[in-house]
């Protein structure tokens, strides 16, 4: 599957790693990059991420088959406003965004009906920011759901899907924004929020004797907090579902502490070992 | 720095990971493994982490300069209690367990006068068990806090923290067990908590898109139950402490998400990145 053109608004980590990976895989003829500022763009262009760069949507967007849309949550519908009068009739509109029910919502609202969007989600990604961290392999072997409403055209799906798997993504699922955001939030969102947790209640004098499993734990409270903010914002039924299930599991810990059940203790301990030895 | 005979008690990961360094840099003649398994003491003896390998206590302590107790934290004071009349007169003793206050206070009433303790604990270690797992580097650039108490010998100390050093251990501190409790709560003990409350709130379907940061989030919780059993069991009310203050912190940013507060919760993330990214 070739692409004539494909404009990635937003060269950080996410847009540059997916730019390095068309390339690689010369999956367009041109990728055009949109930044808002002329230092990421000069970096994106630079480090091989993108043929074009320009800080204008319109131009950007003007004549390619695919717009993918990489930049935090918030900013997103935003960006599919500005660029819905701009796109090519019958181009493929997607994003890159952690959260899906609002952005769906109002992305579908506001696009032309000549043009199909489809939410996607990565589930890729590092702590780091930026261009200059942008890896052409960041998508090999990941898992990319992709969102599905009423509005949502089958074919547009069906090029999505081709897309991600040609970057090496090992499984494309097809869930509602809705599901969406409750797996996320589980999976995602609320460790980045305990890991935040764990890091801003700690006493500076422990943290220097931070070792490994405190480092593990706690690596994702690095991450840039504009997309962490704009997160909290977007998702936030479903993040205080998850905080309130695990608040509930980690009161019941502190109660066995409390009270010295050893065995129960032991076997929270299993059954959490279990579970993770699971995942690879 | 040579010892005639050093004698691990317990030949798991530690004690093997021990074994193994000990025989590496040459820092004794002969190494005793004590196990309660013959299989354990086979494996450790085929691996090459211990010489002679034996699951008596009194035989496996007889003639040793420096004897090592390696085992799940509770049962260190029985071990002490059961090895004192056996330890050669002037023998240095210590452990390698994760709490201390009880520990400490326990040993220090049941050894003989003719002997010497100090407390020990590597901040070195892995989720993994026993010793097919264990890594002669495991201890190089980690850190040791060594505990001092009113009856603490110097010279002991100063054995100890030659022979530490001697594994390539970075640095060496020396506190009273309660402060070494409470800075391993927080740094340790809370984590753990958090990681194995993280994975069993998380409901199945949701754990299959499990990405990288999930992962680490979560990969002390495949740790050995028996010995996070006895860490909270012996650390109570530090841990009690720690988890306080930490549901505290995340209570505040659960009300913030409730409130949608971007921009304190931006502060909040932005405040764990600038610590979390000093830590290296």
């Amino acid at each position: 599957m070739i692409f004539k053109r494909i404009a990635i608004i937003g060269v950080g980590l996410i847009g540059g790693s997916l730019g390095l990976a068309v390339k690689k895989r010369r999956l367009a003829r041109v990728v055009v990059g949109v930044g808002r500022r002329p230092s990421s763009i000069r970096k994106a262009l630079r480090c091989g991420a993108i043929d074009i760069g320009t800080k204008d949507l319109a131009k950007g967007v003007a004549g390619a088959d695919l717009v993918v849309i990489t930049t935090p949550v918030c900013s997103i519908p935003k960006i599919a406003r500005a660029i819905s009068g701009s796109m090519k009739e019958g181009a493929v509109l997607t994003d890159a965004g952690s959260t899906k029910s609002r952005i769906v919502r109002a992305v579908e609202r506001c696009i032309s009906p000549k043009t199909f969007f489809v939410g996607s989600h990565p589930l890729a990604g590092s702590e780091k920011r930026g261009v200059l961290f942008a890896d052409k392999d960041l998508f090999i072997g990941s898992v990319v759901i992709m969102t599905k409403t009423k509005k949502t055209k089958s074919p547009a799906v069906k090029t999505l899907e081709r897309f991600w798997k040609s970057l090496g993504v090992a499984r494309v699922v097809i869930r509602s924004p809705e599901e969406h955001d409750r797996i996320v939030a589980e999976i995602s969102h609320l460790p980045h929020l305990v890991a935040t947790a764990l890091i801003n209640s700690a006493d500076k004098k422990s943290v220097e004797f931070a070792a490994a499993g405190f480092k593990d734990t706690t690596r994702i409270a690095a991450s840039d907090p504009e997309v962490w903010r704009d997160i909290c914002i977007t998702n936030k039924k479903e993040i205080l579902r998850a905080i309130g299930r695990y608040e509930r599991r980690l009161a019941r810990l502190k109660a066995l502490i409390k009270k010295g059940r050893a065995e129960e203790l032991r076997r929270e301990f299993a059954r959490s070992k279990s579970i993770r030895e699971k995942l690879r």
